[in-house]
């Protein structure tokens, strides 16, 4: 580390649910803080309604990430629009590497969620953005009165489906277990709809189509027969992987998932460095569990800090 | 267990942030559900201002537990306002004793947060509510242009600081530490007043007065000298305990500060007991964080459930 460069107290790698919690408390603290991500409320701004985010009865999560940006802004929070691309701890301190330049931190919060899995199948990446979406959110209506394939039977592809069933009674719904999963709520008002085609125990095997999305290729895994539909759009809502996309510091435990793997407090096994939210193992994936865990990292980071008083002697 | 009785799916014992938003996640989840409370807000409703309840950026306790309330009676929940006498397991099932009757349920999740921790020394007793107080919540304008002591010097005291300070400016501060703790925002806010006078390293080991608080009696911990002070009202934010006062099921780990041990998902040691929140023993209690514990313990107490399809088979 060169003499001139001043450390931050703490870096925040991502902004969704966790990444600005943590930003609240930590500037409610008097430290120097920045946010380092490529955009500000990560997943949570993809749910179309959310019921569960104690305090809001119901809210859009593009609504809901406008209130978490508005509380950040209320404080005076750095924060730069930059991708990460490594953390690497050098004597004490950690080095976050963006392409376009380095910074330098007492502490480290990973904080940068995840992102959806894709189907990892023929004809799929050149039809990104051509038929093949990862949400519903704006793009629903562009199927009205088409048939739409939706990929997955969780409350992301219930939530899109409901979304989806304003616009056209032509739903599929490929899944690969047997019936939907998640909550019996969504289920309930799915299968009232009365026209949604689900097909469990099924894959996409293959989008078809030459500039946009035609047909896609169906595979029942018990039977393995395979059938054609004709389709209009793909929304694919299979889960999501950590969004890790960048070089860890060396030695740092991560799970089978490529989760963190973190303590009750958000502690992982370097010292100085926390994880938050969807990108840690904590098993529950949901935007109040990431905000609550947001909050724990940042006091976690604080009293490491605090017990390290020669970081912090010209501050307190 | 008589055979007449049908357990409930799950008991949450307590209605603060992690027992409001529990109740919501089950309730999602279309389980039969039953809250246990002698009041709704618990400790969120005594704080003044709420700055870091991520996605308000400014709102009073007793607003925000207004807003959990109208969330939670969005679905029709079951809560009864009783007091928890004892919750024993047996045979798999868990009895929770009230004073009034006893409910059966499949799981249990304890929420029953903290409760303010008292001076305990001569005189408290007989003048709470007689000038002592918990909280400044709508006792703050009785002191108005009357001296009035502050015992603590955290965040709550902080609060309990700048809400007195609208109504007297005859404020002192008997506080353990030599200076004041919790967020830098707040200790700013209160040095700013420059009225407020602290007293360090101090401790109340004496309130006198007939039918209402006349008097304190100080001690420096420090220099063992003792001094009294002239006040009309004394507000004690020293901490909080955990609320458990009632018969545990036999085994139940606890540590050393009477909280009840979970893991990351809020499992306690017995199978199918979780705890969320103050009462258990997560390191930070923050209402953003015991809003995200409940959700965990919903979900892993979910998770159980669907575990053990004998429970669940008439439902499923």
């Amino acid at each position: 580390m060169e003499a001139s460069i001043v450390p931050y107290d703490c870096i925040i790698v991502g902004a969704g649910p966790a990444g600005i919690t943590a930003g609240i408390y930590l500037v409610r603290k008097n430290l120097d803080v920045l946010i380092i991500t490529l955009d500000v409320g990560g997943q949570a701004k993809l749910s179309t309604d959310v019921e569960n985010y104690t305090g809001f009865t119901m809210i859009p999560g593009d609504e809901l990430v406008r209130r978490f940006e508005e509380h950040l802004n209320s404080f005076n929070v750095n924060i730069v629009f930059e991708k990460v691309k490594a953390i690497k701890k050098e004597n004490d301190i950690f080095r976050v590497e963006t392409k376009e330049r380095s910074y330098w931190s007492k502490t480290v919060i990973i904080a940068s969620g995840k992102k959806p899995r894709t189907l990892n199948v023929p004809g799929e990446e050149k039809l990104i953005g051509k038929g093949i979406y990862y949400t519903t959110l704006f793009n629903a209506p562009y199927f009205k009165d088409l048939p739409v394939a939706v990929v997955g039977g969780g409350n992301s592809a219930m939530q899109a489906i409901l979304e989806l069933s304003k616009f056209t009674q032509k739903i599929y719904v490929i899944n690969i277990t047997e019936d939907l999963t998640g909550d019996e709520i969504l289920k309930e008002r799915v299968k009232k709809l009365g026209f949604v085609k689900i097909f469990g125990n099924c894959k996409v095997v293959e989008v078809k189509g030459e500039n946009r999305v035609e047909e896609i290729e169906v595979e029942n895994v018990k039977t393995n027969e395979k059938f054609s539909l004709k389709v209009n759009g793909l929304i694919v809502l299979i889960g999501l992987v950590p969004s890790l996309d960048f070089e860890l510091p060396e030695g740092l435990k991560i799970n089978e998932k490529n989760e963190i793997d973190v303590d009750q407090n958000c502690c992982t096994n370097i010292p100085g460095l926390f994880a938050a939210g969807d990108v840690s193992d904590v098993k529950w994936k949901q935007i109040i569990i990431a905000a609550g865990e947001g909050a724990k990292a940042a006091l976690s980071a604080y009293e490491y800090l605090m017990s390290r008083r020669e970081f912090l002697e010209e501050k307190f």
